[in-house]
Formats: C-alpha cells, sequence, structure tokens
C-alpha cells in the first residue's frame, strides 16, 4: 500500500492519517466539513481534497449510519482500488452496501477497539491504535488484495489485525462495549437528581465508572441504534439481574439486622462474587497499551 | 488527642493507623484475627494489644453490621474516652448503638471517603486519605470533645472532615458509590457469559467501568445491606431509565435504517445526553480545588 485517503476528519479518521503520516504515507483528507478537513492538514495528517488519480485505500471513518452510502459515493468517484470503513457495528453496514450495490470485492470492513472520550481531529492522536486489537469483518465476496491492504493499514497504525465474522464481531462489542457504555450513561444521569454535597463525595471511583459516558451523545447513539439487537440482549440479561439484586435489597431493608434474610445476602454475594469474576476475565492491558496510555495522559476507551 | 487505638486493622483501620503514626501517635493495634494485627504491626502501623489505661481515641474500623457491638463491647472494655469508626453507612449502625446502649456522647460516627479495590492490612496506605472528605455524623448527643477529636483524626490523616447527618451521608454514598459499585457488578458478571474471542476486544473503557467491582464481595455485602433502603431506591430509578432504553433499542432494532423511529433515537440521544451531563458534575479532583475548598472555609456539603 503507497497510497491512502481518509473520508471523515474526526477522531479516529485523523489519528489513522497521523499514524500513516508517520509511515511515509501522506493521506488525502475529505470531510464532509471542510474545516474539520483542514483542521486535520493542519495538524500534518496529510492533504485536504481528493487525488487525481485512485489511492491504493481509501478509510471511510463515519458514524455506521453514514458508512453504505459513502462507500457507494466514493466507489462511483473512483476515489480508491480498495476500501474499508472504521464503524463500531459491522452487519449492518455491510448489508446496506450490499443493498446499495456497492463493489464488495473492493471493500472490507474494519473496527480498530480504540478510541477517547472526546471527538473531532483535534483530539486525534498517531499512537492512538499502538497494541490494540483491529478486527477486520470480510464478507465472502472480498478480494485478497483489499483483504492484504487493510490488514497492512492496521499494522501500519501499531494494531494487532483480528478476523472475525461481522455478526460476530458486533456481539463482542456489545458485550465489552456498547453495553458498557450505556450502562456507564444510566448511571451518570443519575447524578442530575444528586444534590451538590452528595456529589462533593465523589472519588476515583465514580470517575472511573462513568468515564466513558462522557463520549459524544449523537455519535452513541447511532453506534447503538446500529448494533441494536446485540445490545438488547445484553441489556436485558443485565436487566433481569438488576431486577433480582433490588429484590434482595428490598428484603434486606425490610427487616433489622440480626433478622435479615440469610437468601437475601446469599443473592446480593452471589451477583457480586460473579463481578469479581468477571473483572478477573478482561485481559490484562499489554505494555504496548500501557506505553500508549502514557503517552496520551488520557486512558483510551473502546 | 494525644493516644489512639485501631480495632480492626483492615485496610483503611491500618491506612488511619500508618497516618497517625506519620504524625507522632503510636495506635494500639486490635483486630479479632491476631495476624492481621501482628502484620499491621509489622508494617509499623503501631503496636499490638490494648493499652493499660484508656486512651483518648478508638477508630472501630469493621463491616457496617458489626459496628455497634463492637462500640458496646470496647466502650464496656474502656478502651478509650471517645469513639468513632469508619463504616460507609451511617445511620443503621448508630441505631444500633443507641438500641445496644452505647454511651453516645462519647461516639461520633465517621466515614472516610476512600478505599481501594484490595482490602486487608497489606493493601493500606498512610496517604489513602489525602485530600479525600471524611464525613462526621455527630448524634444530638455526642459531645463537643468527641467531635473535636474526630475531626482532628481526618485532619491528622489529610482529610476534609464534612459534617452531614447519618441519613443524608447515606443518600449521598448510595448515588455516588454504593449504587455505581453495584451497576459495576452487574456488568462484570455479564463477562462470564463471553466467549474467550470477544474478551479479547476489551479495551481501557471496559477496564475503567468494571475497575471497583474488583472489591471484596462479603464486605460489600454487608455494605449493601446495611444501606438497602437508599440503595435500592437509586436502583430503581436506574432500572426505569434502562427499561426506556430496551424498549427504544428493540424499537430500532425491529426496523431498517431508513425508517428507524425518531422517537426511539431521540429517547436514546436523551439519556447520553443525560450521562454527559451527569458525568460533567462530578468535582474534578485537583489539589488546587482541596486548597479552594479548605481556604473558603465552607466545607462542602456540612
Amino acid at each position: 500500500m503507497r497510497s491512502a485517503a481518509v473520508v471523515g476528519t474526526g477522531l479516529i479518521g485523523t489519528s489513522i492519517a497521523l499514524a500513516l503520516r508517520g509511515r511515509g504515507i501522506t493521506p488525502y483528507l475529505l470531510d464532509v466539513n471542510p474545516e474539520a478537513a483542514r483542521t486535520a492538514a493542519e495538524l500534518g495528517a496529510g492533504v485536504v481534497g481528493a487525488p487525481r488519480s485512485p489511492v491504493d485505500l481509501a478509510v471511510i471513518a463515519v458514524p455506521p449510519s453514514r458508512v453504505a452510502s459513502i462507500l457507494r459515493e466514493q466507489q462511483l468517484a473512483n476515489l480508491a482500488h480498495d476500501f474499508t470503513d472504521v464503524a463500531s457495528v459491522k452487519a449492518g453496514p455491510q448489508e446496506e452496501a450490499a443493498a446499495l450495490g456497492c463493489d464488495l470485492t473492493r471493500y472490507v470492513g474494519g473496527h480498530p477497539m480504540a478510541g477517547r472520550e472526546q471527538s473531532g481531529p483535534l483530539a486525534a492522536q498517531g499512537d492512538l491504535f499502538h497494541g490494540r486489537p483491529w478486527v477486520l469483518t470480510p464478507s465472502s465476496r472480498a478480494g485478497g488484495r483489499a483483504v492484504g491492504r487493510v490488514r497492512t493499514l492496521a499494522e501500519l497504525c501499531g494494531a494487532r489485525p483480528v478476523l472475525m465474522a461481522p455478526g460476530q464481531h458486533d456481539r463482542a462489542v456489545a458485550l465489552v462495549s456498547h453495553t458498557p457504555h450505556l450502562v456507564a450513561s444510566l448511571l451518570a444521569a443519575r447524578l442530575l437528581h444528586g444534590e451538590e454535597s452528595q456529589l462533593q463525595l465523589a472519588g476515583q471511583g465514580l470517575r472511573d465508572v462513568t468515564r466513558i459516558a462522557a463520549g459524544e451523545a449523537e455519535l452513541w447513539t447511532d453506534i447503538l441504534g446500529a448494533n441494536a439487537t446485540a445490545v438488547a440482549e445484553v441489556l436485558t440479561e443485565f436487566a433481569e439481574e438488576l431486577g433480582t439484586v433490588v429484590d434482595a435489597l428490598r428484603g434486606l431493608a425490610a427487616d433489622p439486622p440480626g433478622r435479615r434474610p440469610a437468601a437475601d445476602r446469599d443473592r446480593l454475594t452471589a451477583v457480586l462474587s460473579r463481578g469479581v469474576q468477571g473483572r478477573g476475565r478482561i485481559p490484562v492491558r499489554t505494555p504496548a497499551s500501557d506505553e500508549q496510555l502514557r503517552l496520551s495522559g488520557a486512558p483510551a476507551g473502546a
């Protein structure tokens, strides 16, 4: 891969462009908002505007609901030989691309598992993807050249390419990213009803639990809407267990300390213990991702 | 205050003892588990065993359900002139103490707002309370000497004393600490059902959301049980909004992208936006803001 274009110079698109610049490739930068593309270019992420002849790979870095239409548009405009995207949801956009008549031999869906609460080109970091998984979801029609180029893109960005089926990817991110985001948002929303004196008692625990809830509401509506089925499934299981916990708490609240029902205590302990175990299943971060944390000064979300 | 004892040399008790040692006071260390007291002493937290004559202040550092009985026991044993505790729940233990016939003129409830996921004396840190709020919940019967000594204890530990009524404290921590803990546990528990390949996609976001879920299940059962009413209330509101979100997701899942109901999108965006706003209400913790609070002479929450 010798040439590239980035369509959509937000946080992710600009971070990819910066990473490519660091590897000797100068991407062409396009955005519906010309100001965003100019800002990215001023940050050293590439040059504004479309190339005269097709580049090797174009990265469509837009919200999930816009991927298919922009892929179609840029394939018709002959922006690149091959195409990928970076959306957090893969099955729906790929189906839409097929329905719109996109050339799927020259398209491979992708999702770099990195992000920040901040958005826009000014939040971009060339090392955002260091040591992170970068999921590739090639359809059965994807050509070998396209798959190879998207894999190379991930590697040039310092990420670790991981092959998955689109539906498999979507169920995975529902569990490890989208549901956690919604739960953090619901929790943070409770704080709107708190008094100032209550919030003064907040500590690092609350800050950490709600950190990802600071993400852009419009973008996350798009992501969650595009993965609604898988997220609703995880969230429904979550809600069922939550109901059990509320029942147990009501049972404990109704009785004085000495007579609190052992069954309610046990139900609480069981959930808390499973939480300890589930937490233990999260892979320990790699030295590469630690390095990224150190450099960015702000933890990356997935 | 010239002398002190700590009953219960776990994470918090030992951290307090270490802080007092740093200020020239050598606490007497007691624990039902002699091994824990010896470990704390070996860490330099004080000397094992009861004093020959009463110390100025004894700190009861045990789970909420044990506070009243141990306060009663140590008042009868004449361990100290004045007493405090450090439990995360205040109203219940104080009522129990009254019911057991404890001398409430010589007792002031306290709660240093600091902790770690690890427990036990080996996790203790003398600077654990630096810059943190330390809530004092004196009853109407509390003597001025006792209040003054507990306030001094908080200051010796580098914390910021904040006066609150017990019920006010319990509702505040239900919102900013206990409910977040339970929600993090419920979320982490979902990961038990995930496949290895799904968990490999986890990033810093998931690590942060679930960090506090690693806390000891038995201790947290005790805390949540002791504050069941207030936690159930916040959690019920959380569950209602969660239900709205699941409905919205199901609405979005049922329709193709172009025809997704705007009302469902809007409901999602509303929750996410309120999450962003709620998150924004958490005070930023900086040495400067701590200093400002101190100088203003208006302890938040008082």
